[in-house]
């Protein structure tokens, strides 16, 4: 029935895309790639598959599996009894196009001149993103997803995907997304973009770089968390007395800073962040609602009423964050008002969270339940409620 | 009575300081010198000097006067009628020392050398600003200051010279200041430094240690200003359609960011940036109740309760913004707490403001009155209630 089954295991494979590959904003890939990674089992009557968008910086491996078991960066919502239950769903993660982790993007070889496309990547835009996971899906000859689910850059991603294939899904999860970027999230970014871009520019020295891409993802991370974590945390501990008249690092909270940095340096291409991180600002998901004589892209009045209405979706959870101020409760709101003015069964979740942006990698005690039960393949789902809930974060036990 | 009498009208000067000048960590200024500029005059009874000290970037020139007619930073907030009421009052702002507009700073020339002192300035402490200012206001002849006030590290400095020279004013105004930094101003700063830094010692060429300005400081944009504003400003507007693959700015925000960066960069040494900046992560001011045979900036166990012992204040206004990241409000509330428990009148008043951090230098109407009634020179500040006052600001009603 298919030529490409989900094994009825753990597995992480490489998935041809439709070769050429038409990208939005007018580009075309040869021999492009999807890196996915597939948790669990289909079903007999294959209507268990749930495709799920990352964030930026994420890879397909969200969690561990006989083939690699290092931890995912969904480790405890992927798995049996877990938020996404394996006991019930098969769970295809898939690397974003324009990533570096097993999917085409910035750092793989260009097949027509033979050396990493760089700079010479086509425009990237989260639609296209949606329309490489959907050719995943299809190459592992699903034709009908139970839900699509993705936080951050995942949320928008599965939002886009929605537009882009009316029914391909009955359910889908965003968690911290937006219908569009933030004016503050795109000032933020864009400043991410030009440190790196400048060292990329400048001759691509390899130590300015990866200094530049170190500086970026400071600037990340001090977007996605509250300071109030970070008070509780590391307050103004210091490692040593103030002995250097021009000492680099010595409060605890630079350390730690240092440690994010250098991990995220050592292992995201700089053209890669560039292009993803460029994607997430333009994208709107209400020029969707565009009528044809207007350009996709034409950055002018929003239709975001006609763009919902082509969504087929039986039902919706929406879940934000007060604490996260990249995207903002207030843009949960509007995802969740968009959807149920197109009559599409709405559940909005508001969490506290001292984590922030980041609260759906670490807070798994509130996480869980909201997605097991939204998940639930049998009925409607029990978090069906009409209004918002809050639900409040215990707040951080354990050093990072 | 006075060499140095301030002149009966406005005036920029520069002001010798004590030589050898020493600082708090250790180092010494030969030949340094603190420039202030002068608002108002001296009334008969010489009880009416009030001294001013700024944020990081500020200069002296706080308002515009005969000769110099270009804008103050507080230029709404010095002159007849204003917050600072120049019928009443004589305002002397002060340079911080360690900053590169007039004061002695690492833009200066070390007369050791003859060259600028760049990284071999002496560790800088707001200890050492708050000092500067005192011996600039010993210089004019001033023996009695009615008022201290500053707002951000000109905060921290007011505090610092509270308990440095207790008696030496009788009231404090401390807005949007901090008893030490909070761990995300840390890290917000830290990460300044570093960008800046790390362009500095590569061999500072020119280009890269102004983009490394324009990098820090639009992070510290960043950190001032808050979501909401931005989004009301700028929104999702762009000045053209995506044009090009890898075009740059696009989004109005980012020109704005630009003008920004771009003045800052022009304008600012970076050394003297490193040093500020440093010295607020390092203020701490529960060090100044430590015991003798403890050093001062021991990192240890703090001692508010006896630090604020030490101060002889009649009265104090403690003014915060609910929506300051910065200097959050937690931190105003701390201030005011600290001085209510050593049996001081404070007056803590608790704004909300969409410009944040910046709100001092924006919000006149908000301002004004609390600064002039608390300012008044015959009888109790009238604004000093027991409680916190909310006040509300209207939100921004024009384009940067």
């Amino acid at each position: 029935m298919s030529a490409h089954p989900p094994e009825n295991h753990c597995a992480a494979r490489h998935l041809p895309l439709p070769s050429p590959f038409r990208l939005t904003a007018g580009g075309t890939l040869i021999g492009a790639e999807a890196g996915v990674e597939i948790y669990g089992a289909l079903n007999t009557r294959r209507d268990n598959a749930v495709l799920l968008f990352t964030g930026l910086s994420a890879s397909a491996h969200a969690a561990a599996h006989p083939n690699d078991s290092s931890p995912g960066w969904w480790e405890h919502m992927i798995g049996k009894d877990k938020g996404l239950d394996l006991d019930q769903l098969c769970v295809i993660c898939v690397n974003s196009l324009g990533s570096c982790f097993g999917s085409t993007g910035p750092a793989s070889i260009d097949p027509a001149t033979g050396v990493k496309y760089g700079a010479t990547f086509p425009e990237l835009r989260v639609e296209d993103i949606a329309s490489a996971g959907q050719a995943a899906v299809r190459a592992l000859g699903i034709t009908q997803l139970y839900a699509v689910i993705g936080a951050s850059l995942g949320g928008m991603t599965a939002l886009a995907h929605a537009v882009l294939f009316p029914g391909a899904a009955k359910r889908l999860v965003t968690i911290s997304g937006a219908l569009n970027a933030s004016t503050s999230a795109i000032a933020t970014r864009s400043l991410q973009r030009e440190i790196v871009g400048t060292a990329l520019r400048q001759g691509g020295d390899p130590a300015s770089v990866t200094n530049a891409m170190r500086f970026a993802r400071k600037v990340g991370v001090l977007s996605y968390v509250g300071g109030e974590l970070l008070s509780k945390r590391f307050g103004r501990d210091q490692t040593e007395p103030s002995a250097g008249r021009l000492s680099g690092t010595q409060f605890e909270v630079e350390h730690w800073l240092d440690h994010l940095a250098d991990k995220f340096a050592a292992q995201f291409d700089p053209w890669a962040y560039w292009y993803l991180s460029r994607a997430m600002d333009l994208f709107d998901f209400s020029v969707h609602g565009k009528t044809p004589e207007q350009t996709l892209h034409d950055t002018g009045t929003a239709h975001l009423s006609q763009a919902v209405a082509k969504l087929r979706l039986e039902h919706c959870l929406v879940i934000g964050v007060h604490e996260d101020t990249l995207f903002p409760l207030a843009q949960q709101r509007d995802i969740a008002t968009a959807l149920r003015g197109a009559g599409i069964a709405t559940t909005l979740v508001e969490l506290h969270s001292p984590y922030g942006h980041d609260a759906f990698l670490t807070e798994t005690e509130l996480f869980t339940p909201l997605l097991r039960d939204f998940l639930k393949l049998t009925g409607a789902p029990t978090t069906r409620a009409a209004s918002a809930t809050t639900r409040t974060s215990p707040g951080p036990t354990s050093s990072p």
